[in-house]
């Protein structure tokens, strides 16, 4: 199923999106029920809706180099266990919202890749337990990247945390296998990036358990799963779009 | 004037501590005002209150080696600008709360400083502009870094975001001049680092508006501005305190 968060004129709500509707809901607890009552006099036209960000995370974890050609494309090496850092939410923003090149550097990159939303508090998961239940869903995500000052300060934080660096889809999948599917990148409608989620270095259910051993994931926390090889410059005017195999699409303008 | 946010029973409340009482307050607005009318039959013992951590940031941006002595301890060059890292704000306990050495770590270290919670939302703040008009106050921090893993990673982000490792004071400072403030930290009464804030190579005002430069500052969020030279490994066992002129003590045993 596909959700959003959304304003409407006052108001916001979450909502079920079908073909170009999306169905107002009161909870999730009743979400199946719901698909088989769902009523049109109950829905907006998607057109007419103000699409917020799906969450406000209270951190985002980002997964470094997990994909052995990207890792290879910028000289690093695959990382033994999974790399971490965090984006600041700060930086986030949503479908059809500018990614603003900050005057600080000269070499902006998009990074699009899988992220997933965590739906409930886990902390310490073990190979037992099935990482998946911890999921709410996926969306699309730009991790986009001053490269310059990625590679001057060594730290990744404020290369990746400039405000609007972190487009992040406002459909969100809660059902979707995502062992397998195309991720990609296009600038200007022309692909960059063109991966498969099979191709991490870390799967997902692994990724969700080895950070669960480092931090606490609370409910709405996000995980950006890496991006594939061929990132490539932004430039003002440009157009990006990160799209995922069953998810749908993420576009941004660049200012 | 000292603030805290606690709890009493089944209530949270803001509240201004003077010697051993604590006096709820319902906003911030008045403080002045409250300031002189407080009555003592408004007030709770502070020992009968659960503090709570001050706040809930958004983000946690923390200034790395704005010593020099503590730069040169771990063999590091002074940056020229800032250098910014996160930590997960999931790491955060306060006053009293057990620091938990995690088993992926043999070499757990303190490092206390002074933080910085903003008060105002402040974006690109300029040189004429006064940085200080958007805090909302200063406490004691512990940027707790498991210092083997911050050295195998590079990126700080795991090392310095396990659950416990950001003990923040319950007890905010929101008027106090911090250029020349004393920074110590004890394990187990013993003086580990000696510092003053008037050492910082990016002093508190610069430090603002750089960082404001970089990312959005949220009300709430943090700022930690760096550690003095003298850290140390802590055991289970121990009992960690960070002292700063003015503030107060922050005390955790650790386990």
């Amino acid at each position: 199923m596909k959700l959003c968060h959304f304003q409407y004129k006052e108001t916001v709500y979450w909502g079920v999106v079908k073909n170009e509707l999306v169905f107002p809901i009161d909870n999730f607890s009743d979400l199946a029920e719901r698909e088989n009552q769902i009523k049109l006099t109950e829905s907006f036209d998607i057109a007419s809706v103000k699409l917020l960000p799906p969450v406000t995370p209270s951190k985002i974890v980002c997964v470094g180099r997990n994909y052995a050609e990207h890792a290879a494309e910028l000289g690093n090496a695959v990382p033994k266990e999974p790399l971490l850092f965090l984006k600041a939410p700060s930086s986030i923003v949503t479908e059809g919202e500018s990614i603003i090149i900050p005057k600080q550097s000269n070499q902006v990159e998009h990074e699009g890749e899988l992220a997933i939303i965590i739906g409930r508090t886990c902390k310490n998961l073990s190979d037992a337990d099935d990482p998946l239940e911890n999921v709410f869903g996926y969306v699309c995500l730009n991790d986009v990247t001053a490269r310059d000052l990625q590679r001057a300060d060594v730290q990744f934080t404020r290369a990746k945390s400039f405000d609007t660096f972190c487009p992040i889809g406002a459909f969100i999948e809660n059902d979707l296998d995502v062992s397998d599917l195309r991720v990609t990148t296009k600038v200007n409608g022309v692909i960059k990036q063109d991966g498969r989620t099979s191709q991490m270095t870390f799967p997902i259910p692994l990724l969700i358990i080895y950070i669960s051993k480092q931090m606490t994931l609370n409910p709405g926390d996000i995980i950006a799963t890496g991006t594939p090889s061929g990132v490539s410059k932004l430039n003002e005017g440009d157009i990006c779009e990160v799209e995922i195999e069953g998810i749908g699409v993420l576009k941004n303008p660049v200012n």
